[in-house]
């Protein structure tokens, strides 16, 4: 089983700074919304569904000293601790997602006394956790069923077991499918500027015995000119009604590579990564990050400053036309997506009325 | 004018270091075939043009101190270093056909004193630099045409002053057309892993004061799909009689990326970048080269090395059916490139007849 990336241990939430990935294997005990903030904003935990678990329990260790005796003062307090949260990854969906739920929880229970509140938040954010952990069995075993045996898998960034509770959303069809007993074989891209692919993925790949091969982004068409590839398996930051998604930069230049050589392009990503109040990918804001990411390489610098100027967008929309299908917890969405996503939607609303 | 990447200077070959830029500006100063072997395998030198220069001056530099007196045995000398030269990039063609060029040259004044024949030898590597030179404005005044006004232009690698005697080729259009009055700028891929585009493109367009951004490869299909590319400018390290041809690892994707999106591919290149022997870019071997270039950074480990496979191609090769256009020395040459690439070569055979 894949690592133990973020969880709830001894009163602290732990992580794994993966930053320091992969030199150094070290946790970080974070024990009060100011570290949380500030691993969120330095990537020290990153990937969506992670993001989502971060943030609900960055929201529980801001509200957990509350002094507030009154349901409309703790809701203050609530409030105020989402919306620093929400200032660490402005474009980061699930981040916004789980607060929302948590926000949503605290409504739920307000008759409560504030102490079985904020305990009813801790226990919203172990459900998170919990249904991000069972969300990835799932999503791997939907995925697993799409990939012969034998099969070389290209995947980009890191959306694996150390962006989430466990499995993660397009390794998890890599690690459901091995342990599944077939063979596969995976490329990794490894994803400049921060490298997510080469540090992250080959690493925990490695860690749990799959065959990594790692690659420079601008190999990816080549490999798929020399029939390497079999299949594309990505996440998604956030996906659009119509089936437009976000995800990390360099996404869109693999499912173009994919669909020139007729190469399947599947998304892997919970249903907490659709933001169906968004229709279409031009509508999505994009995130830019600071110029050292591609100027310096760990404090040494690579290109010249005076005169020459950097653009450093941390993700890229792909239109919907792309993707081949999405897979989601809830099994595999095949397109006309404007049609499918918002029929599944519909379908998971009527469910809870 | 572009910077002095590559010349003759008081009884030695003079290059700048390229593997130190952008950091430091050094000159090296190679005064045997052995100091040219390593500057070439090293890359302290290189770009096609370059190599062939380089090549001719380490082939002068093998021979010039050869204690043969028959023409024979000097033969036997100067193919032996000419082997010798060619192991150390097996698959730049330029340095082949340099090397071959020198050879013709020692048969040519065969009746001359052997230390006639050296120096008709450097004689012939002076104009070998002279040509590229000619060629990099005729190349640049050819291409600039193409250019509208105002246009943003999206180069991989280094395909300029560093790679040549001077203006280069791809970079050498941009140069013409600044030249000449227009505003043009330059996105440059970083081109991984040995970041030619980040360390060399930026450093001498900022040189010679062109606005250059540089970019992750990966963000290339994205600046596309934002329609901030007008087009594309390339070198080639190898062109085939049909109009395929090798180039920097990378180039492919972004060939397959600008016929996605619409976008004109233009590749620039001397004729003694065409090597019409062969017929299809499935003949042309393509060099891999070691994995320390992906796995490290300066000496420092970004890659776990157990368990985890690492895949570098130098180059790759990119079918006909992407390029716009060719640009050389004698002119754009237009598809269908089967017809046009053999009748300017027939044209040329006949010429020298």
């Amino acid at each position: 089983m894949p690592v133990d990336s973020i969880c709830w241990k001894a009163g602290a939430c732990r992580i794994i700074d993966q930053t320091l990935l992969p030199e150094k294997l070290r946790y970080l005990k974070l024990t009060n919304i100011r570290d949380m903030w500030e691993a969120i904003r330095h990537l020290r935990v990153r990937g969506a569904p992670a993001l989502g678990i971060a943030a609900a329990y960055g929201l529980y260790l801001g509200i957990r000293d509350s002094k507030s005796s009154t349901f409309s003062s703790f809701m203050k307090d609530l409030n105020q601790a989402a919306d620093y949260l929400k200032t660490s990854r402005p474009t980061a969906i699930n981040l916004f997602w789980a607060l929302e739920r948590m926000k949503q929880k605290a409504e739920d229970v307000s008759h409560l006394p504030i102490a079985s509140i904020k305990q009813s938040l801790l226990d919203e954010a172990h459900r998170i956790w919990k249904e991000d952990y069972e969300a990835g069995v799932a999503m791997g075993d939907a995925g697993a069923a799409l990939i012969p045996d034998g099969a070389s898998i290209l995947t980009h960034c890191n959306a694996g077991g150390l962006a989430s509770a466990s499995y993660g959303s397009a390794l998890a069809v890599v690690y459901r499918a091995a342990e599944s007993g077939k063979k596969i074989k995976v490329y990794a891209d490894e994803t400049r500027p921060l490298l997510q692919g080469a540090r992250l993925t080959a690493w925990e790949l490695s860690m749990n015995k799959i065959p990594v091969t790692v690659i420079c982004d601008n190999m990816a068409g080549y490999l798929m000119s020399l029939k390497k590839i079999d299949a594309v398996f990505v996440g998604a930051d956030r996906i659009t009604a119509s089936g437009d998604f976000a995800n990390k930069i360099g996404t869109y230049s693999v499912a173009v590579l994919a669909h020139a050589h007729r190469i399947p392009f599947y998304v892997v990503a919970p249903l907490s990564s659709f933001d169906i109040s968004i229709k279409t990918g031009g509508e999505i804001p994009i995130e830019e990050r600071p110029h050292e990411e591609i100027q310096c390489w760990r404090g040494r610098q690579i290109i010249p400053t005076a005169g020459v100027d950097v653009f450093n967008p941390a993700f890229d929309v792909t239109p919907h036309g792309y993707v081949t299908a999405f897979v989601t917890e809830k099994g595999v969405i095949n397109p006309p997506y404007h049609r499918t996503i918002n029929r599944l939607f519909r379908s998971l609303h009527d469910v809870k009325k």
